[in-house]
């Protein structure tokens, strides 16, 4: 399929939250005590919430500037794309990329929502987690109906209240629920604890998919202090296999067989390998673990529960058949580093060159709608919604390459790398 | 090709060290300090050394049982397979499994002799790995010329030692050392330090290949503490992808351009992405995190310097030009629970059904040969090589299917998996 004729929903992508969030959101009682941005004496923008200091605004959001700076982190909004942060810039930035829809995880309150459940005062943070949620439906994805998949961050200490807030969303219409890849490295119960029932409970009766983006877990993949940054990046998609054999394995599935879980930026050529190891440790080993799947391969039980998704994959593409074309879904990744924005359909459409049409579709749009219960075409037609129709509306926009101001942005990503991997190695 | 007419070199075995094992070969001065094993009141077999105590003389070697009993782990010699520790016995069983070579892997002082380093004692403890390696060399290896593929332990503790003691078994005809997937989790200076610089170089004059064995690191996949040891199982071979990210990205490669790594029990399955993954993460970032390889890409570069090897790995063997054919071999993994032994041939046979002969000759003999500087045909023709060769050489030998002594052995698999789970997730 040429680029011009794809459809594409992104199932992973980034905003960066705007300094006034919470303004509309927050009850009176705590309207002193919200998160705020401040600005520091050298320019640096910062979150502040309950006398922490969030310095990443939007970390990686490096959309827009040349690769040579991709290790230069963002430390203020005006030198981050305003599509990171403006729901009127973003739209504009995708239809300039061709991106029909799009779901965004969180930045500053990490992908779990775990700077909020942070704070000792816990009525505080449920009413900026709500508050929170509020904004990101009724504000960043209602502006512009039909073009954003709506997600809630979760209340990451409480089951009971977790269950609450997901039963309230959905009647917001919100069908995601973005999450850790592993609570137990987090402090909280395992997937394995029966801690969770509640959560998962309503998230099969409100049809909500589970969305663990890697990275979520707290721990990065470090190898040594000393160790390149390139072996994270190389190693960080990999990692959520963990996750993957977690829940696979668990009692969650077994239990919960309407839940659905989403592997977010996990990328997809190491799945069939994936799969194929499930059925032989199945295979090998259920005699003496225990594991019963009934008449099902562990392979038929993740293709039941796991959607999977990629930016740029070879690999998964030849297999796609070998994952389950039903359960591949595309991702842009925009702001980050690891985005062809705005060129990813050209991108998309060089490495499916030999897939047919309908197996495109699905990757590229159909497969992201059913999972997510998200439907655009109430809101456009098909003809409107393709990277040919939305690039033409995206006329005389702006997507140039630039260069960050040199002498005010000098923090290097992973700065903190060698602590983090000095916890890791201890 | 009919598992019959395969012939057939495993890269990854275990051996299982007899009581006798020092005798021959420690000085002595030392006589009286190397380990030894002790029969306990409860009639279990342990190892002793400098104080500690190894329960585990074989941890895993379950070949020849039920399925069933997997996770039962043999606490005396007098339940485990005598092939496992005789070497006459154990001839019999590679010929009744039609296996021609076998490179073997230590049990009891861990993967990368750890256990010696850990002694205060360090004459002592170099004194000890010569002995291991002469008797591994002289004996094990030495009785059967041309079955058994020599491998050195490390004097973990000094790289010069190692190297010293790589060139020492060079002349004995060794070109194989194991080694640790990880030396900073160990406690040592990672891959990205000079220190092992001596040690690099005489594996690079010596033609000596670095097999790192998945779960050398001291780190284990855990997930939770109460997470089902199917999670381990599943995530294992895929964690020695981190080791391959480290050394790729590493100075190691750069610097001594004639190393080899083999990635051994690592599976291969995974490898396409990897390497895929490694080529993104060079084109998206090296601008700015300063990585170089001239002209090659890394995908280029890791075929220079890895091997991989699997025991059944359809989607491997599917993508295997995407792999490097000249970069793949077989193992068995006997006597662990991951093997098919005695019936891996047609295991091999079966998922390998459509690959042309040249290719299944690679990947069963020809690559381990060329990697490992073994030639087996100065010692039996060609012909008297095959799986269908071997067997009638083993007519008569018992591969019977027998259980444990219920009433003795109850040590479960993975016993202190929540211990290290609790260290893996605090």
């Amino acid at each position: 399929m040429h680029a011009d004729d794809l459809i594409l929903i992104s199932v992973d992508d980034h905003l960066v939250e705007p300094p006034n969030l919470f303004e509309n959101h927050i009850p009176e009682k705590y309207r002193d005590r919200a998160p705020f941005v401040r600005t520091t004496r050298d320019g640096s923008d910062v979150w502040m919430f309950e006398g922490a200091k969030i310095p990443n605004i939007g970390l990686n959001a490096v959309a827009g500037r040349p690769k040579e700076e991709y290790g230069i982190e963002p430390t203020a909004f005006d030198e981050i794309r305003p599509g990171c942060w403006n729901i009127d810039e973003r739209i504009k930035d995708m239809n300039a990329g061709g991106v029909l829809g799009s779901m965004n995880f969180p930045s500053f309150p990490g992908f779990s929502g775990r700077l909020f459940a942070n704070v000792d005062d816990k009525d505080l943070a449920l009413a900026v987690v709500r508050a929170y949620n509020d904004w990101h439906v009724d504000e960043w994805c209602g502006a512009y109906p039909g073009r954003m998949i709506p997600m809630g961050i979760p209340v990451l200490w409480d089951a009971q209240l977790a269950a609450d807030e997901v039963r309230r969303l959905s009647k917001k219409g919100v069908h995601s629920l973005t999450f850790t890849e592993n609570p137990a490295t987090l402090g909280y119960p395992s997937f394995h604890s029966d801690y969770w029932d509640p959560l998962w409970k309503a998230l099969c009766d409100t049809q909500t998919v589970l969305s663990i983006h890697l990275g979520s877990s707290g721990q990065l993949a470090v190898t040594a202090p000393d160790a390149p940054i390139d072996v994270m990046i190389t190693l960080q998609p990999m990692n959520i296999c963990a996750a993957a054999a977690d829940l696979l394995w668990s009692r969650v599935i077994k239990e919960f067989p309407d839940i659905r879980i989403a592997l977010s930026e996990g990328g997809t050529g190491w799945i069939p390998y994936f799969i194929d190891r499930l059925d032989r440790t199945y295979d090998m080993h259920h005699l003496w673990t225990g594991q019963d799947f009934g008449s099902k391969l562990p392979s038929e039980v993740f293709r039941e529960h796991f959607l999977t998704c990629f930016i740029a994959d070879p690999i998964g593409i030849e297999l796609r058949d070998k994952i389950g074309i039903d359960n591949i879904a595309w991702e842009c990744d925009y702001p980050h580093s690891d985005s062809s924005w705005p060129e990813a359909p050209e991108e998309l459409a060089r490495v499916a060159a030999d897939v047919p049409d309908e197996d495109l579709h699905k990757i590229g749009f159909e497969n992201a709608c059913r999972w997510y219960s998200f439907d655009p075409f109430v809101h456009r037609s098909r003809e409107q919604s393709t990277v040919k129709a939305l690039r033409a509306e995206a006329e005389g926009h702006d997507v140039a390459t630039k260069a960050y101001d040199k002498g005010r942005f000098t923090r290097q990503v992973g700065a903190d790398l060698g602590e983090l991997a000095k916890q890791a190695t201890a």
